[in-house]
């Protein structure tokens, strides 16, 4: 049992190693040689550029200016200072509401702390059962629930709280997202023309023997949509060609780095081995390797015109775009057909967002995929350790020397084999750990979503399901998940909570100690960014010649939801589940919301680059999983005072849940509907002003080339695109080739299909 | 236990009295009397008028045809004659479909059983654990699972039995939903032109201080959807007036039926009480009381004029009619403004299927609403017992006795001592099963559904609730729901299946009974319509003066999907949970479903009157239903093996319900959307054959009248609609009333709204 002192020790420690992180940043940024680690935002608006020539060529790499040193937390309000309607037009909606994240920790604990402290605090505090019980007890225990005794009517002070606390939290949930739900729609109704108000993805289009997909689509539309379809794009199967071009860059990059190698030092020609990464195989000339090398992926020209030439590389999906984004938005709700997994239609993502690989999958297999994935979760999540747990048992002495007999005598060197028998089990997990966002991604991918802010949305769930359960379940009652899983299996359903609450207690001190380590800490590392300072200054040593390149050598980032965000939510749910029971934890929560949203707020304005826009479509996920960590809170809480012989407090307690559930259904039927669909009013009015504004508009053309798979977005291929006039539709028969087109093979005469024209490949029958 | 003499026995019985309730049918259905009570269908098709008045006066009462009597059980291939399609025509979808639900039964385990005969009896019954044991046991018990000697690998023959029987019943489901799905949309396609397919219901209309509702929704339909909307009909609350019209009509009933006595009898002016009920009050001449009560009722025509005129009775709801089927299915499928729970748009019911009540309620009462019937729902499954017990408690000799000394005497008796202490405890216990659907359909009322279809839908799954809680668990396990609940929330999950598993052995005789008796017999009296016959007797004899009041008294009646799905559900639940446990089972239900088929053929033929037709739409919850019964006989079979010393079966047998529950996502998601939305391709077909037919049709006149409130389609109200001329509303702007008026307060020039004009409401600000 850790006593106050012991806290304080820790704390005190913590906040030396974040305030180190924050000096080291306070110094590092202000070296004009780290600008563009610590500034790349403004880089890529254009805003800023490399730090002038004039002066001395020390100041170009340190700054000398003694005074900037004295300001060193400048940033802090700094980063505050920016309003947010300019912080929505510098970063986006994305970053603007992800920021909103914190503040909502900000206000749902600063009440919740203030009047924990002032009531539920004294009353605890004001009891001697552990006094007068054997058992060991610190400071912190003395403040917190268990200092009641058993059946003590002090209880109802808790419960009046939990009640307190619910609404509180629920009533700033329900403000909050009124506010978003606003702020998406006021962004939706001002943001300027863009190609994905317009369009429409359209999947699992069927095969048709007599025409080709782009006729298909046209006719299709033309017949159901007559007044509002105005062209179309099929999509490409390009991932081949998308695999040759990388390869060809990377062929490229290794060949600038060994011709720069040899323009240093002129005298050694550099070699390279040609086998698997350049560690084996036989040596050769690096520069004319690599030339040949390139050469060979010439083919990729090929390669593209075959894309473009073949019918079998058109996959059964398509982007249709519409006159007016009424029929868009009326398209993208509506069911098209009698085969609800045919004629799939809904909003285009943004074409910067859209996520090429996965257009083609067939509906079948994406629920096929589905439950694949949800048997993998689950399995990730319970039996994660078994893997681990035989790499580790591989990676050990015994293990090694068996595998590597001649390191036998290193190895048995007694540092090193401390080192070995301390480290070596925890790396495993480390690694696991590190590469687990990107083994969720991956499930997100293979489950077959087509954007990539949906990707990052359904990563970001599936993170939080693992570390609920291997972080917090896993602490609090100790042991894997696996063992959990066998323990809840085997009790009770009214056993769990009891089993949570009770121990829950007794962790309240190892979660103090977490929050300051991995919240404090971590945001504190955050801000320094540690990787991508390194990384930039070995490219910019090794790689860099021009200022295009120096441009992608930095590596902005982006607010990584994916996994950032399951994160903030884990500390909501310490938050909620420990307010009632140990307040004396909430004061850390504030201070790492706090934080946070300090730090975040500056690395979204100075660093952070998001690639998309999703005008935020998260938030819904946000709500739910506050939502979930709210009625967590209430089942444990139930439980511990079950186990308090407040037993005749169950049916007060129980009604908590299901009215937060209720809520959760309100705001569901009430809000989320913003976010999913687009109310045809707004989009009346939207085209009604841009009538007004722009009658002569030529929208066909300023759609022609928004949906082209970005490999085909090189310099010559733009030409291939014609932009035909508009065409009038009205009052006209559909050409079919169908039926009598065996003796006059018209083709189609209006096609509105802007991609290269396709060769007929219909089969006479 | 019970032998199979025994069950043979049983068998015989209930065979025999179900025969007898056959033979009564048959008899009593031949008497030209009866005719009315056992053919309304054809009655009121007009098809078949009274018995000729031809032959003497007994003929017309009584068949003397001998020969006819011989052919008694003709009506059953009679009944099977009909092909589907007539059927469709005959009845409407919904009665050929709910048919189906018989012959699913059929499919399903016609299959099974010859399987599980073939290979589980055998298997059974070739060992001698039951002969070696020292339990009791019958010969049922030897060809069930129970005579498998625990651990032994014979199981696997029962394992691999469950994997083909739930194959088998979810290949039948995937082409019974297909065949429904087909049916469904080929009778939406090929019905003639109705209301309904062309009107979209509009709830939730915002109030606007400058306009009337019918003026609001005009100006917001012409400017959202300019090129589709038509015209609208305002919704009136007209409760209380449907109200009086029903009590002048229940006088007016009265005042005939004193009138004939009086006729026959005009010696003697007919008498009656004013008090309640007719039991006491003074008394007073009873047609000279009716006339003036009747007189004071006419307040209902001031009643029905003010109605009209009033704007306060005009309720936030709109029929909103469109000019083609794609314009209604395209904003019955969008969301049509920002706040998701304002102008929310739906398919208008058919008019007769609107249930009117329900079309004013706001949104947020709803989910207020959905929580307390919930909340409601659970009381009602778990805690019915309590109320009754109470009531049983009041209903015994003593509780009779204080509450009326007078009666003691008599009570004493030793007769009617035994009679009431035999009988009273259980008819409170009858009374509350026969009221049951009643109010669960007064719930489902309350929860705020807008038409009687989905109002029978969700009774039906409350029923379910009910039914599968308090007939199947708590036959299982002997005792109350209320003692369930307590043993299952102290129970470990895993415990439960296993509970439910190792009862649901000796529960096998108990509910081959309960299929006899509750399924046979019931069936079997179903044809005979004891209750319709009795009181249509009484009502000719007391009532009938001409043919309108003989059709009158007719009540056929109508399927009643709220009680009698349910009820089936049970019948697939047993023979799931059972095929594999103890197969002897499945023939009684085979015979029940080929039983209540023929039986339900026939009544749909020629008694049922279906109130609505909502082209199959029950099929998603009839189909989620049996994928529920079959999971559950999954982990059922999977907690009986595990009491079996099978543990190592466990992971084998629960991949089942994982597959059956994907199985379940894979067809809500293929084939449910059939059943909810209207594809635009259909629409557009529908829409463009029309035009191609009827190009000068006038299709505002035709919609005019079809959303009124039925108390104002009385005969002199239709003068009062005028049938406007189809009006051009392209390239006009829409007047409003809204910033301007002040001034010039112009009246709406396109007032599409065939509703009564009514007086100009708006206040000046």
């Amino acid at each position: 049992m850790a006593t106050l002192a012991d806290i304080g020790l820790a704390a005190a420690i913590n906040i030396l190693s974040a305030f180190a992180f924050l000096l080291a940043f306070a110094f590092l940024r202000l070296q004009p040689i780290n600008d563009r680690v610590y500034f790349p935002k403004w880089y890529l608006k254009g805003v800023r550029s490399s730090p002038s020539r004039s002066g001395n060529i020390v100041q170009k790499f340190v700054n000398l200016d003694w005074r900037s040193y004295l300001r060193f937390l400048n940033w802090m309000p700094e980063a505050l200072k920016m309003p947010e309607p300019e912080l929505i037009e510098h970063a986006g909606l994305d970053s603007a509401v992800y920021l909103r994240i914190y503040l909502i920790g900000l206000k749902i604990f600063i009440p919740i702390t203030v009047l924990a402290l002032a009531i539920l605090v004294p009353v605890n505090w004001t009891n001697d059962t552990l006094a007068t019980s054997k058992v060991v007890y610190s400071d912190i225990d003395k403040l917190s629930i268990s200092n009641i005794p058993k059946g003590s009517n002090r209880f109802w002070a808790h419960i009046v709280m939990a009640y307190v606390f619910t609404f509180w939290t629920c009533y700033v949930l329900l403000k909050e997202y009124e506010i978003v739900e606003s702020m998406r729609l006021h962004f939706i109704a001002t943001e300027r023309r863009r190609p994905d108000q317009f369009t429409v993805l359209v999947r699992n289009i069927p095969p048709d023997p007599d025409e080709s997909t782009s006729e298909l689509v046209e006719h299709f539309f033309l017949v159901n949509h007559p007044d509002h379809y105005l062209t179309h794009q099929v999509v490409y199967n390009a991932n081949n060609l998308a695999k040759l071009v990388k390869k060809k860059k990377q062929m490229q990059n290794w060949l600038d780095y060994y011709q720069l190698k040899y323009n240093r030092n002129p005298s050694k020609r550099p070699t390279c081995k040609t086998g698997f990464l350049g560690l084996w195989g036989s040596t050769v000339d690096a520069i004319e390797f690599y030339i040949s090398e390139i050469e060979k992926l010439s083919k990729e020209e090929i390669e593209r015109e075959k894309v473009r030439k073949d019918p079998k590389s058109v996959v059964p999906a398509a982007f249709v775009s519409f006159r007016t984004r009424w029929g868009a938005a009326v398209c993208a709700q509506t069911q098209q057909t009698r085969n609800p997994t045919q004629w799939l239609t809904d909003w285009a993502p943004e074409p910067r967002d859209v996520y090429w690989q996965n257009l083609a999958i067939p509906f079948v297999y994406l629920t096929i995929r589905r439950l694949i994935v949800i048997v993998a979760l689950f399995f990730l999540t319970f039996f994660y350790v078994i893997p681990i747990a035989f790499v580790q048992s591989l990676a050990n002495i015994e293990g090694i020397e068996k595998a590597a007999p001649f390191l036998k005598k290193l190895i048995e060197k007694h540092v090193i084999k401390s080192f070995i028998q301390g480290f070596l089990p925890g790396i495993a997990l480390k690694i696991f750990l590190i590469l687990l966002p990107t083994i969720l991604m991956f499930m997100s991918k293979f489950e077959g979503y087509t954007s990539l802010s949906s990707l990052e949305r359904k990563s970001a769930g599936k993170y939080y399901i693992f570390l609920f359960v291997n972080v917090f379940l896993c602490s609090i009652i100790t042991g894997t998940a696996l063992q959990q899983l066998d323990v809840f299996i085997h009790q009770s359903p009214n056993q769990i909570p009891k089993t949570i609450g009770a121990s829950i207690l007794m962790k309240a001190t190892f979660f103090i100690t977490f929050i300051m380590v991995d919240g404090w800490a971590g945001i504190a590392g955050e801000v320094l960014r540690l990787k991508p300072l390194i990384i930039f200054h070995l490219k910019n040593f090794f790689l860099v010649k021009t200022e295009k390149d120096r441009e992608e050598a930095m590596d902005p980032g982006s607010i990584g939801f994916d996994s950032s965000e399951p994160q903030i939510q884990l500390y909501f749910l310490l938050g909620l589940a420990y307010a009632v029971v140990t307040p004396f934890l909430l004061p850390f929560i504030i201070i790492f919301f706090g934080l946070a949203y300090v730090v975040f707020r500056h690395q979204i304005i100075n660093v952070y680059n998001q690639e998309y826009e999703s005008a935020a479509a998260f938030w819904p996920s946000v709500h739910g999983r506050i939502i979930t960590a709210l009625i967590i809170s209430q089942l444990v809480l139930l439980g511990l005072l079950s186990t308090k012989n407040a037993a005749q407090s169950t049916p007060v307690l129980l009604a908590l849940p299901i009215l937060t559930i209720w809520f959760h259904l309100y705001c569901k039927n009430r809000y989320e509907p913003a976010f999913v669909k687009y109310p045809l009013q707004e989009a009346m009015m939207k085209d009604t002003l841009e009538r007004a504004r722009e009658p002569n508009l030529d929208l066909k053309a300023y759609l022609s080339n928004a949906y082209i798979h970005p490999v085909f977005k090189g310099g010559e291929e733009d030409d291939d695109f014609s932009i035909a006039d508009e065409q009038e539709y009205e009052q006209v028969l559909v050409p079919t080739k169908r039926q009598s087109r065996k003796n006059t093979p018209v083709p189609s005469k209006y096609n509105g299909s802007s991609s290269p024209s396709l060769p007929d490949v219909a089969q006479e029958p």
